[in-house]
């Protein structure tokens, strides 16, 4: 990213951090506080909208909106250990525009913290004795997986709790498969460190905790090539995969200046911070105005194992623990393929310093089949191109499971929204026999059970389709009745569509037997053909709602899992369906109370013809199968905007087509594939 | 396709088709019969298992089914036009076994007699007349399309009716698109090639048969940068899309012998027909068997615009036209990127001879991204592997459109059928001013109309799961109850799946609410690990259902459209869920009338731990937006299909680790970019 001049979407500069902190800094006293967040704090849109039309027509822009950085800070406080504030400052000035004590709040997880927690808990005389019990091999070691506690209403959430979930790793190997083994023993760390439980866990399908303290079953020992992922812990791999390259000797397509990207009409910018991961800004289609901002809002992982203490397992990823500061290194993985262009990010160390977060996001093309086609059956002349689209894309590691988020956009001005879960399942030990079944998950090896769980996906949808004043339609296609004297259906094949234009913030659910459809439009710009507004429409992702009883702390703390489709009136900063805190929260935070609230005081605001946002709930109920074990093959969630009478035609016409001068595919040829040699005619 | 020897499946041979039609010749006497099918009639599948069998254990095959081919014969009749023969010819004996006069039934559609039927309604009399009344430019062309006749009860179905829609090409290219002006003249042609009525089409929201007769209004005559889609009559594409190109340097990672094909795991034999066009057998993954055959069924695209005669609109473009004579010759068109292995495919002439299809189907690979990968955070040792897939692709072009049909094999033992539609939306007149509207389509042009229609496909699936004795399971996910003293849920998170086995043939509906998933298992087969029946999960494509009222002619027709899942006892040459003839069929013919009659009849048999087929109905309603106009991006639906409980562990575990040395992305280069040149610093 570059370091000056910067555009008001650009992430922080390392200089600025440091500026930042430092501004900070001596409004802490003497304590010595740990910078958990420095970001940006994104301008209000109020300015951006004049700022962003003046930069489009390439006029002077003006007044430039005033750099803020917004600061969480942790120190140790009076009557709890850890006692977080939120600061504004003004980076033009160098100064704390604003400071709030954010009682009862909890900053998303500290990993030097849950190290300290590790190492607490594996040091404890009480731990030590009962991991006695489980008289374990010899050479193995005990690995603790410390998780966020999500609340359950047994404790006080007033403080740091930490869950630490025990398990054993067998092999030498630092990178050998730990999940494989589970052991049953569990442990609670407090603020301050002190292991305050320590027990067994359930390992029958109706029993509470346990107390039976059993040893480590032999039994459960499996061979490496079953349980471990790493290469080097495995048989040797297929060798049957030939190499596959991607080249393009004219380079890509794209330009890339700092973080503004222009590729085949599509103009955008890229942002990037510690919690939502990649941000897109200002999105374009040929100079025409799209979406203000795009990004995933929250993620929820909730578990279904209603058997104590599991459920604590509900992992929010963003917002407890930040996609932007668990986005993989790209370039170590070879996790891109052809002509890459890597982003690095910036967050900050615990003493307010910058910390690069190198090749966090890669973008690149992919060739993506037939975009269209069309051959006169009267001449056979074919007319044929083909789809490229630019995907930018980052993956994330929490703990034991990787999501892959990726933007695709597409020459027909579509974008669609990839997310993959793969990494391993989480997994918890169980002791039944053949002919018992624990009915809350799968068995993927003697001894372990990978629990059902939902993972819950908020994709929080800015739209400014040709401006901002928006509305939200949904229309669905109905049956013509056949009988009714007043509808010309003699045939009874007649169908039309239905649409009303939603006025108030709310939930809507998905139907497609009604083919309701999502649009988001302006209804102050009609099309000229068809004589309708311009609009996107959503391509949803069709998925099980949140499955937890809406009276149970999951569901309350998570609100958006209620409906596939949510809109609001656009609030600047409003970012987070789940709420801005969602550490050991008690819920009221999410979507659903925001617009609760909102009515309820009578401050909601119509949100016709007006600024408005979605959110777009989607996602999977897990039940793993033993093909997901030990790592889990890519399964993937897709989400779609399509322009709906937003052009005046097909943009993506001028494509020029397909032809084997560029595309240079070769002709496998059987026989002399079957000499070994390659195929090298070319077309 | 080798000559010989040919294996059980293989379709026939150009001599094995001038034989069976040489043999069938004389059964007509002086006639001299028009050879609409000379395909390969598939052995009973009572032989193929053990033949299969032996042949994947590599033991001696032993007997070898009969060869036989299956011929439809059209001659002139006696009462009607054109009587339609079945019969079925032994090859090994050069005989015909079988011989039926199929009484009331209509052969696919006859492009000769198309091209006859547009012959004569041009050279009629009062068509002439009529279009003169529309007073047409100088030097543009009235063209007839000539649509099969989708029965409404209207007309005798015995003979063949032909609906002769009218458009007009403005532009002296013969590419030009007329679709772009569609006129208001409509024609019947009888069997007899007699013009038997000449009309105008409804032009306004509520009219019925118009009798207008208003000249061609030249303000509808709009740009061709609008209206064209060849690259000859539309302005210079644009120049920004780089170059994009696969290189397999040491080769593709598949072998092909003659039809067999093997590749990372799988194995299956590709088959091909002039109707159903891409067919696949004994598709097998390490050997162990999952599907005995798949295809797409049927298609039909029926079209939502009530005013007659728009209801004699809806094309079951298999049945009638067929998937295999309209697949295109995939090599002219750079329709596939890489490194491509082309299938040839044989249909028949008129006269019984061989007629090549060169480059129906293409074989290749493609890179799907990431397949799985793992980081642990504790090392930061990433490993990761790439998703390489295997495409076979097919596209049909009937009339207007084009459907792209590609079968995707994963190496995680999963496979995907990916349809894309494209091509021209099918047009018609209409006359509203600008406050009016047609509420059954939506204007792409003005006068131009693009009808609401759905597309409906019906994919068979003949599973196999480990053997051919196979269950439908239908799988929930579900709620505890908070409050049920008997349940222990006091969280309110649990969730439990249940299951229930199917019994009996039917229909069944999605329901993502209750993550309701379809799975074919193996009852006799148990999994050691997870001790549940060994399966397969169908991943669906969430569609709306037939709109048409179910006394309509296009449900009855169709029957498969009513329900999302359907299953059935397997039967041999039950490949059709609409049934075996589509052409101006008045219904009960399809899965439905077949379920219902073996019930009535008391021969419907369990589906239970039995050989049953799997049909999924999926696809879109499609209310056309500009966008797709004058030709459509594609529209993509995709159903998968992936192992549950199958294997032991993730089949893809053993694909090696995604490296750069193979890769060999390429590092993008901001300053490099700038001097335009390549970005040439590799990883």
């Amino acid at each position: 990213m570059a370091a000056a001049p910067h555009h008001p979407f650009d992430p922080l500069t390392p200089d600025e951090i440091s500026r930042a902190s430092k501004v900070v800094r001596p409004h802490f006293g003497g304590q010595d506080p740990n910078f958990r967040v420095v970001t940006l704090l994104e301008p209000a849109k109020k300015q951006m909208i004049p700022y962003l039309e003046k930069e489009q027509k390439k006029q002077p822009l003006g007044h430039v909106p005033t750099r803020y950085a917004r600061v969480e800070v942790a120190v140790p406080g009076a009557k709890s250990g850890n006692e977080l504030f939120e600061l504004v400052v003004d980076l033009d000035k160098d100064k704390v525009a604003r400071k709030q004590h954010m009682k009862g709040k909890h900053s998303y997880i500290d990993a030097d913290y849950m190290k300290a927690v590790e190492n607490a808990c594996l040091a404890n005389e009480e731990v030590q004795a009962e991991i006695r019990t489980l008289e374990l091999p010899a050479n193995s070691m005990v690995v603790v997986e410390p998780w966020a506690y999500a609340t359950d209403g047994m404790n006080d959430m007033t403080e740091r709790v930490t869950m630490c979930w025990f398990y054993l790793r067998l092999l030498e190997s630092s990178d050998a498969n730990y999940y494989a083994y589970p052991l049953d023993v569990c442990a609670e760390v407090s603020e301050a460190l002190q292991v305050t439980k320590v027990y067994r866990l359930p390992t029958k399908p109706h029993e509470r905790i346990n107390h039976e303290k059993k040893p480590f079953d032999r039994r459960r020992i499996h061979s490496t090539a079953a349980s471990e992922y790493h290469p080097d812990l495995r048989p040797a791999p297929r060798a049957t995969t030939k190499p596959y390259q991607v080249v393009q000797p004219e380079g890509p397509s794209f330009k890339i200046q700092g973080n503004h990207l222009s590729w085949e009409k599509w103009t955008f910018r890229v942002g990037f911070n510690y919690r939502e991961g990649l941000t897109l800004h200002d999105v374009r289609y040929d100079g025409r105005s799209l979406f203000y901002r795009l990004s995933l809002g929250e993620m929820f992982v909730p578990y279904g194992d209603p058997r104590a203490p599991y459920p604590r397992k509900a992992a929010f990823d963003l917002g407890n623990d930040g996609a932007g500061i668990n986005a993989n290194n790209l370039q170590l993985g070879c996790d891109c393929l052809g002509t890459i262009k890597y982003f690095d990010a910036y967050h900050n160390t615990p003493s307010g310093e910058p910390l690069k977060l190198p090749n966090v996001v890669c973008c690149h093309e992919q060739d993506d089949g037939i975009l269209w086609k069309h051959t006169n059956f009267r001449t056979q002349n074919p007319v044929v191109t083909r789809s490229r689209i630019l995907v930018l894309q980052t993956i994330i590691t929490v703990s034991n499971y990787e999501y892959i988020f990726a933007w695709h956009f597409g020459q027909d001005a579509s974008i669609s929204y990839e997310v993959r879960a793969t990494g391993i399942l989480s997994t918890v030990p169980s002791d039944i026999d053949v002919k018992e079944r624990i009915p809350y998950g799968t068995v993927v090896a003697p001894g372990v059970l990978a629990p059902y769980h939902q993972h819950l996906f908020s994709l929080r949808i800015d739209p400014a389709i040709d401006g901002h004043a928006n509305s939200l339609v949904v229309e669905e296609s109905k049956p013509l009745p056949m009988d009714d004297p007043l509808v010309h259906n003699p045939f009874g094949v007649g169908y039309v569509t239905e649409s009303h234009i939603v006025e108030e913030e709310g939930g809507f659910d998905l139907d497609f037997t009604k083919n309701r459809t999502f649009k988001f439009v302006n209804e102050n710009k009609t099309n000229p053909i068809t004589g309708t507004p311009v609009g996107f429409k959503l391509m949803p992702f069709y998925s099980q709602k949140l499955l937890s009883h809406p009276e149970s702390f999951h569901a309350k703390r998570s609100e958006f899992g209620e409906h596939a489709v949510w809109v609001t009136r656009h609030e600047d900063h409003d970012h987070f369906p789940a709420g801005k805190y969602t550490m050991q929260s008690s819920g009221g935070d999410g979507l659903a109370s925001a617009i609760e609230k909102r009515r309820k005081t009578g401050t909601a605001q119509s949100i016709r013809n007006q600024d408005l946002v979605i959110w777009h709930t989607f996602g999977s109920t897990h039940n793993p199968r033993i093909e997901d074990w030990p790592v889990m093959p890519n399964e993937k969630l897709m989400v779609g905007l399509k322009p709906v009478n937003f052009f005046t035609g097909n943009p993506a016409l001028d494509v020029a087509v397909s032809t084997q001068d560029k595309n240079k595919s070769v002709l496998y040829n059987e026989e002399e594939s079957k000499n070994s040699s390659c195929c090298s005619s070319r077309l």
